[in-house]
């Protein structure tokens, strides 16, 4: 059978998604709804996918199914394409799978030719709507099908403004109309070379090319990159007989939400502007008018809406995005499409359709994306006194926030930055690696770029629903809209100007309340929010589905501190996974004695007196950890670094006594040997950890005292305590066995001295180096109770990526294609996985009983958490702030992947 | 069935080796050969791996089984043992598996007492003889099996002869020595708490129990150690009937070897002494006659001799190691072993076997040990001039050698180091990095660490079979024996003093030639041997044995220059596995234009300038060796280090700055920007290799130009070439795409330019990224076609030690038993051989035909290529002065592990 490439919106419905794009799938569904959608067909991806495989040439047969469709439409709305009496006109839009908003092209009103323009101005009774219409044509088709410079048409159409002495484009006359689709016509044929064509059979074949080129164009391809959307799948195109909303004081366009999508609120969202066409909306060049003043302007349209909006929730089981038309009293559907919102709002509204029955707690936790959960820990401000509106600067001085700005809280969220008045600018700066804030008229399509590099955006112009609302609550940035309309804030001359005469130049400090929408002067303090009842819900949905069907795969955090194990604890971390001790080594009180320690590491005496003159600090840190962990397992790692990270630098040695000719019994020349004796060619992999560990043996037995000692005075005071110690850099059996002697012997001599069983302990090793994960069975065997797999020393030394100096070539490798994603973000699962997967195996032969998990970096990233599962770990460990997205991937990462058996 | 403890030398063979040790088995074998043996009996290994494992408990039984087999002992010699007639007499002697000479105990002239030397005496006719052996008995049970210093004893011995005013032992009468005898007895008391035992079989079980606690002594531990020798195979004790080469002048005693262990000639060679028990000749004592004399001495005694050298050689097809005794006028075999020989000697003998039809070529090939090859390839002095023993000293200016000594030629070779006078202070020297030579007066097993840790051995007493002697050979370290009574050198006051009143004080530089027995002053330069007509004959039967059952499996050479190319060729490497380019940019006109290359390396035009700057010289290199590797395949790997290699020293140069507060414009500034900037933590996990060629591609190109215009113009000259170009630190499949994509590119212009095909040609990588060892199918997949393992930097990453820092834990994890084993010497099997299993399973998935080899360090280690065979590889490639030793290498793991399919 032949492909089908053209499909009447009565053919298709919301399951051919990837084959009428997102767009076209939904109009068909509601027309079979029977909800009113002005008429029309749609072209495929298919049809596009081999477009542009054929060098931009239409697949076989195409364009007479177009022809076919074509005429059906004709015949149903009784108008001809073209039509000198009553013509067809119809907007031609893109529309893929994914929605890909504004990043791709619209023509609106083609059909219209010089004599199609006379009869719409007689059957509309409205010659200056007509000529408007044609106008906008000329104009839309000159920029986007043929790529004339729209500047230069927006320099004729503004002259003639001028020229009649308006501001509106509402106060031409059609006279005038006319006069600027003559002066149009003329200025396509000077850029073109050719007439404007008459024919709107070309016009169609054009303008579809043009929108399937577009899946090509540069911001769409930045924008796919982005969002991580396939480069593969294309656009489809609708073609659709156009409803005006610009047809006399009786006609309207809006768009809006069905439900809050910044607050989840249930509660009809959006705007709208009486007579005027959807893009007028959209691009924020009005300030349109919130929904709810529908209700009195038109009640018996906002019925409809509302009734609408109702039977698109039920059918979908969530918020739409919709866009609407009201010609002359009669309200269409232009557009419906799952919406986007923030994280709050996200998880607000699974929630809600959970409570009304709507979806399960399954498919809740499903919609639920780890954005969302990031996003939902969004920075606020950090006020000394809100109300007062104070903060403390850098030096801890009280000071009252200066504010320029109010504007409509169009993203969440709170930011502060350098800023900049331009995407170029703003992203060129950020790639300095400084925190910049874009500041704009408005955003188009084409500032993507620098919206992405920016901590916030604030506009002059635009709504709830302009082009920087939408992307920057997308993309989880904070965005203050419409700022000009609501404060006057306007920009020129290379300055803000604010309120109260503030000005602020490029470069300056700015920072933004997103909640609040207000913008202040200078560098707040920002500080991260607390999780929304309804996140946390879901997230113990989410805790449950992973306990239940992935057979208790849960979460961990890495904290080194009391305060952190505490913050984890509290986002939902079922225990630590990693607690660094060296941190505690390089405390100000303490690195004097460590330095002693290595001073004297020749000496074994002397240096056993210092390493345990650092037994009580270690203790009432471990004591502090053990409190907050509630009873969880806490996995303590032995001391890792070598030597010489706790020694001063060895340059900075020599330039002081350089420079001061310092004789060579100074404390710096002293110290200056013990640096030089302990120096490395490549320390990650020196003389540390287990190795360090078992040639200074009282580092293992002083650390394994005071984890003991500490576990047995927490669990006295009636607190279950579950200690793990970890021993890192583990590469041979034998270390593991002769680093667990000596631990075991301290826990008996402590358990003694303290008169207290331990109930819980483990003892188990890092799996970081590659040979641990080759030989892991035989480490099991050699007692390890528990692998802790160190991701970003594993792949550091399987990969032969040093950390600190990959950064020279991963950029590089990223764009060669040699590496999919930064290594040390997302578990490199082709190589650092498949070792892995060897190492989980030999782990349960070694030990059947053994718990596995991770504590790298990558702990807390959606696709390596989903890798983990899948290898067959117990739980994932990661900082304290990513324990709640953690928390969700897991879950997914049971629900992707079925449960485990 | 119980054990037999205990066997009568009728009841063994030289098969029970293991349970009788070698000097049992074969006392057995000659035994049953109709040889004359004195009578005894053996008991086993197995009784003394379960008296040690019983702390030092005999096992049930054994002791019974001694009695009985004293009993039919007792009735063969028609003697009893402490009967004050007649009295048996019997030496108790260690004997292990693995001959350990010296280093574990013996008991001589056991069953004297009180009464039965008067037995001894009348019976002897010799009243002097029986009390001299009774002390010789006292001393040796006093110090041997209860451990009092032996010292005391001395003065005692040296106290009588200083009263008496003589010199020898000899010159003692009876009376004297009947003195001596009470005067030791009471001593014995005196320092033990208790008589002298006068009950024969109390004797025997004290010296039973010396026998096998010795195994465990410090000096056999030791040896093991050093010689591999397993430390759970224990030692059998050999009791035999005593006979007396110190029974008149009619008696003497001797070692001999059935041909000349240190060349190999086909001629008996040894010495003896007249009247003299067997530990005179071994101890050095006396100097010994050579063997010929006997001939003329005790013609009769000689023939027999001679009879039995060549019955035993017969029948055991190699050369014998004896020991004999002449008992008035009586020939006994008192030991016969495998004789230990230098390597020139082992392949002279080996192949005069196979000539002699006694061996066939593949029996031929695996007696030759690695170690052999190696001591083949002894150095030479240097000389000048060798009549005029001239040499060009360090200036280059030519010089007379100072000869301070002679003596005999114990083990060849030659050798050059600072002089120590005592075994402890030649391995202090030596274990800090010193090159030391050993002085002594004569060696004892207590000496052997300073043997080994000396470059060569000189001594004033003692002959060639002297310890000093056998172990130097067996070592393969260069000694001279007996300088002192060959040339008078003496050792005394902390000073040589040697011929023509040179004196030479302790740490001064002395040089030996083992070859002409002389020692001279000062350092002389050394050069590498040849290998000798028989060496070169059997390396080539082994490369038949590797290339026939071994199908192929073959040794190359690692070779940056022609010269080392030519050499290696010349050893018998059968092609190039490494030649590094980046010595290539270190040469001194070179260095500048790589530095200009790295201060410009962002500035593409600039940086390609300099790069094909470098090209002309890059090619000659490359035409040297293809033109001396003859056709064979090369492997020339493109540029490996990270740039700050080839810059200097970050803090050589802020020294030069501040010393002389330089400017910020001055060379040194500008330099030390381009240091840092380039500067990494971990310069082995970094920015180098492939990575670096990726960045910078026309590294890439300028060496494949290079090496292919160099490859075109030698096959233009009528040379075969066969170049294989190898990019380094590959970790993914699609780095080795990009590279290989620019290298065919190149060749195609090439080729193009010279008009001409290259024959043979290959692109292939290095496999040293534990990540492309796992993804070796996806690499192989990708194009490549050879695999060269890196196997430093594999064992780096793979295990996280740095070559350059595991020298700080690499000794402790050797002692703490982590380690077997240098992982950067032995390859690492568990880990490394594991991931290079997994590496060969998956390279021949993706390519059949893909050729694997080695070509880090490991790559000429014996144990090494045992596993590089076994886990499939086609070769092993080392540097060019191994390349002998791995042939024979090679063709040992065949013979091991048999052909392969």
């Amino acid at each position: 059978m032949a492909k089908k490439y053209v499909y009447s919106f009565e053919e298709g419905s919301a399951k051919m998604k990837d084959l009428l794009g997102g767009k076209g799938a939904n109009l068909a569904e509601m027309t079979g709804l029977g909800i009113p959608v002005p008429p029309g067909f749609t072209i495929t991806t298919e049809a596009c996918i081999e477009y542009l495989k054929n060098n931009n040439t239409f697949p076989k047969g195409m364009m007479e199914e177009v022809e076919k469709a074509l005429a059906a439409l004709e015949k149903k709305m009784g108008k001809k394409l073209g039509d000198k009496k009553d013509p067809l006109l119809v907007s031609v839009r893109s529309g893929a799978k994914i929605s890909m908003p504004g990043m791709m092209d619209t023509v609106l009103n083609l059909g219209l030719n010089d004599e199609a323009v006379q009869g719409l101005a007689k059957v509309s009774g409205d010659e200056r709507f007509a000529y408007d219409s044609y106008r906008r044509f000329i104009m839309m088709f000159s920029d986007i099908v043929k790529g004339l410079d729209r500047k230069k048409f927006d320099e004729v159409f503004d002259a003639m403004k001028k020229k009649r002495g308006v501001k509106n484009d509402t106060d031409l006359t059609a006279d005038d109309l006319k006069e600027v689709v003559k002066q149009f016509k003329e200025l396509y044929k000077k850029l073109s070379g050719s007439e404007f064509p008459q024919d709107p059979k070309e016009q169609l074949i054009d303008a579809i090319h043009a929108v399937f080129s577009s899946w090509n164009n540069e911001r769409a391809i930045n924008y796919r990159n982005h969002e991580g959307i396939p480069h593969d799948i294309g656009t489809a195109v609708n073609v659709q007989s156009m409803v005006y909303g610009n047809l006399g004081e009786n006609s309207a366009t809006g768009v809006a939400f069905t439900r809050n999508p910044s607050t989840g609120e249930k509660k009809r969202f959006g705007e709208y502007l009486p007579q005027a066409q959807g893009e007028d909306v959209v691009a924020g060049v009005r300030t349109p008018h919130p929904i709810e003043q529908l209700k009195e302007e038109m009640p018996e349209m906002y019925k409809v809406f509302d009734e609408i909006c109702e039977k698109l929730e039920r059918h979908y089981k969530d918020v739409q995005d919709i866009e609407f038309t009201i010609q002359q009293g009669k309200f269409y559907m232009l557009q419906t499409r799952t919406g986007k919102r923030t994280g709050v709002a996200a998880a607000k509204i699974a929630y809600d359709l959970v409570q009304e029955g709507l979806i399960d707690k399954k498919t809740a936790v499903r919609r639920i994306t780890p954005r969302d959960v990031e996003n939902t820990l969004f920075p606020q401000i950090d006020w000394h006194n809100p109300k007062q509106k104070t903060y403390l600067d850098e030096n801890g001085k009280e000071v009252k926030a200066e504010e320029f700005a109010k504007g409509l809280p169009a993203s969440p969220g709170a930011a502060a930055g350098k800023v900049y008045f331009t995407a170029d600018k703003a992203k060129e700066e950020a790639d300095k690696g400084e925190k910049v804030i874009l500041a704009a008229e408005e955003t188009t399509p084409e500032d993507f770029h620098g919206m992405a590099a920016a901590e916030g955006i604030i506009t002059e112009r635009g709504g709830m629903t302009s082009h920087a609302a939408v992307v920057s609550r997308q993309i989880g940035t904070t965005c203050i809209a419409g700022a000009g309309d609501v404060s006057g804030m306007s920009i020129h001359e290379g300055k803000i100007h604010g309120q109260n005469g503030i000005k602020i130049a490029e470069g300056e400090w700015v920072s933004l309340d997103g909640f609040e929408a207000r913008a202040y002067k200078g560098k707040l303090p920002l500080k991260k929010a607390e999780l929304s009842k309804e996140m946390e819900t879901i997230l113990k949905w989410a805790d449950e589905i992973a306990t239940k069907e992935g057979k208790g795969f849960h979460v961990r955090t890495n904290a080194d501190k009391p305060d952190q194990t505490k913050q984890a604890i509290a986002y939902g971390a079922k225990g630590v996974g990693l607690t660094r001790t060296e941190h505690m080594f390089m405390e100000k009180n303490r690195l004097p004695i460590v330095q002693k320690m290595i001073l004297a590491r020749n000496e074994q005496e002397k240096r056993r007196k210092y390493v345990f003159e650092l037994l009580p600090f270690q203790r009432e840190d471990f004591e502090g950890i053990f409190r907050a962990a509630k009873g969880y397992p806490v996995i303590i790692r032995l001391i890792d670094p070598p030597l010489h990270e706790f020694l001063p630098d060895e340059i900075e040695l020599l330039e002081k006594i350089w420079k001061n000719n310092l004789p060579n019994d100074s404390e710096e020349a002293v110290l200056l040997q013990s640096v030089r004796a302990t120096a490395e060619s490549n320390p990650m992999l020196g003389f540390r950890g287990v190795r360090l560990c078992l040639a200074i043996p009282e580092l293992i037995e002083m650390q394994a005292r005071a984890i003991l000692e500490a576990a047995c005075n927490v669990q006295k005071e009636g607190q279950e305590v579950y200690p793990e110690i970890m021993v890192p850099v583990v590469g041979f059996a034998k270390e593991f066995e002769l680093a667990k002697e000596i631990i075991l012997k301290t826990k008996e001599e402590v358990e003694k001295e303290k008169k207290t069983k331990l109930k819980k302990f483990k003892v188990g090793t890092m799996i970081e180096v590659p040979r641990a994960a080759l030989t892991a069975e035989e480490i099991a065997k050699a007692g390890a109770e528990f692998y802790s797999v160190g991701s970003n020393d594993m792949t550091q030394m399987l990969l032969g990526f040093s950390r600190d100096d990959a950064g020279k070539f991963i950029p590089l490798y990223l764009k060669l294609g040699i590496l999919e994603e930064d290594p040390f973000v997302s578990l490199e699962q082709a190589g650092v996985g498949k070792i892995l997967r060897i190492m989980v195996e030999g782990a349960h032969k070694g030990n059947p009983d053994i718990e596995i998990g991770i504590c790298g970096e990558q702990g807390g990233e959606p696709k390596s958490i989903d890798f983990c599962y899948r290898a067959g770990f117990d739980y994932v460990s990661c900082s304290p702030l990513r324990v709640p997205v953690a928390r969700l991937a897991a879950a997914h990462a049971v629900i992707n992947n079925g449960p485990r058996k």
